[in-house]
């Protein structure tokens, strides 16, 4: 597989993460109107580094459906102008505040008990277990409030798109996304049921509980971005099938890179799921099976683009991005 | 101090009980789109009785506004129709479920380590803490879908007191609020603090903890429902202070509980506040000068209904039931 335009999409990525983490730590509560400790939890987390694969792919999304059709106030063309980065920001940083907080609280010995994240201990080894649980109850409430404030506008169409984007963030992260997903994920833990008895995954079982665990935030980030910049339901409708195999893919190349990287490549402790006897895609498939799975969810996601007029832009960029980590 | 119309009241408040009870079961996530545990554990929490203060004192300021300006749709007089309570209940219930997902953080092994919580063993000692903590998170992000959703409605100006909900309930559950409270208030406990110095608040400290742990939420308990009933910034802020008010009342009076009661009586482990060590208003007070702080509190609470045109109505009413619950 090609990487086309691979140089220019390096850049835009290194420029959009630039301005994401300028973003995301202007936007963390300041004091004194919250305990320092909870603060420096919060930034000890957000501020860890990160690929930010939602917040970029939310301000793709918001960038490819302006370029289309110019709903967002910027003429339609390549790039669309600063004006929906600045629409579509906001979500970006909502999403992976609650990245953030759903990657402490799966960290919790209660939980997967993992001691190192993006190459650092994680949150629950320095702050302690009870600060860990309320850094991470913090940002997934902080991200709706600032999901609710900005962008200040009092314009109806904001407003509107601003409570939508509440509306899919919250149900993504919610019991029927990252919380459901999370809850079949102990369940098929040995170590983690009650009775001892762990919950057997098969392939389609594996795929919901990916398609709760991470599927469903990745979808909300691309639609966020896509509603903010005005999408219709046609844009929005393919925007998200898009995300979908995305998202699938980008799962697909997490449990690969989790045998065959290694820890300080991921930043994590690698094999661990193997280890642990959780089910995943090369356990299930092999590797070269589930290289090839991945490569047809991003040939069917680019496909899906191509039909509603939004192919060959950033967004089937980061679809060959995801699965080229796999080289 | 006479209890006014306590009979009415007694039937106001089982009224409302009954209605948000219905509404609190009716709109918690099913199956199959959830795995089943996760809705036990939801469940188990949420329909475990509770004095649904908070979603009672939502809708009684939702009926207040409502009753005084008719600008929730309904005409103006006392009760004001089922409108109003159609507007308001979906804030009512989110505000419920983050209450119980914050009881539920807080009663962890990691936090206040409780065992037992409105008369039944709390969540993580029936589910485990993976569950639990998820529960807890679940509940939270729902909430959030919840206002984002309910009622439903495309007129703009629903649609932007909707989000006005989002943003309060968001801000005060986050860091500045509920979060930054418990912190402050897992400092203050020695057993939880890394160095084994704890925090000695005072009695500025113990206020500012409690404004944020109880008082931020009981705000927007009443700001919510003020805003879904059409509420002007006038009304608005009338409302906020008696709630501030109403909220610290709130609280002393469950410290004095705490001291007084059994915990029979409360549901709860009585005593352990008192026991731990931790800052209570009888330990910094005594009992008599607690319930007098406590009884000027409803005093402001009232001026500031009876300045506003509010006074003598349900809200006068639940402030007099606060502080009756001492006697």
């Amino acid at each position: 597989m090609n990487r086309p335009d691979d140089q220019s999409l390096t850049g835009y990525i290194e420029a959009r993460r630039r301005q994401v983490d300028a973003a995301l730590e202007a936007w963390l509560p300041q004091p004194p109107t919250c305990p320092p400790v909870v603060i420096e939890a919060m930034r000890y987390s957000v501020l860890a580094g990160g690929k930010r694969f939602r917040p970029i792919l939310c301000l793709a999304s918001a960038e490819a459906v302006a370029g289309q059709t110019g709903t967002a106030g910027a003429p339609p063309g390549p790039g669309a102008g600063p004006h929906v980065l600045q629409l579509a920001m906001p979500a970006a940083c909502a999403i992976e505040w609650i990245h953030t907080y759903s990657l402490i609280h799966d960290d919790l010995p209660a939980m997967d008990n993992d001691t190192l994240r993006r190459g650092r201990p994680t949150l629950h080894v320095v702050y302690g277990e009870g600060i860990a649980i309320l850094a991470g109850d913090g940002l997934l409430a902080e991200a709706f409030a600032l999901l609710a404030r900005e962008p200040q506008s009092s314009d109806p169409g904001i407003v509107g798109r601003k409570l939508r984007v509440v509306r899919a963030v919250a149900e993504a992260a919610g019991a029927t996304g990252m919380v459901g997903g999370q809850a079949l994920d102990l369940q098929a833990a040995p170590e983690h049921v009650a009775d001892g008895e762990a919950v057997r995954l098969d392939a389609d079982g594996l795929r919901m509980m990916h398609g709760k665990k991470t599927g469903a935030l990745i979808r909300a980030s691309a639609a966020s971005g896509a509603i903010m910049a005005g999408a219709d339901e046609r844009l929005l409708g393919a925007v998200d099938q898009y995300a979908s195999e995305l998202g699938l893919a980008f799962q697909i190349v997490d449990d690969i890179l989790d045998v065959a990287g290694t820890s300080a490549e991921m930043g994590k402790t690698a094999g661990k799921d193997a280890a642990s006897g959780k089910p995943t895609y090369p356990a299930l498939y092999g590797l070269d099976q589930s290289r090839r799975l991945a490569a047809d969810c991003v040939a069917r996601a680019n496909a899906v683009l191509d039909e509603a007029g939004l192919g060959g832009g950033r967004l089937s960029q980061i679809a060959q991005w995801v699965v080229s980590r796999t080289k």
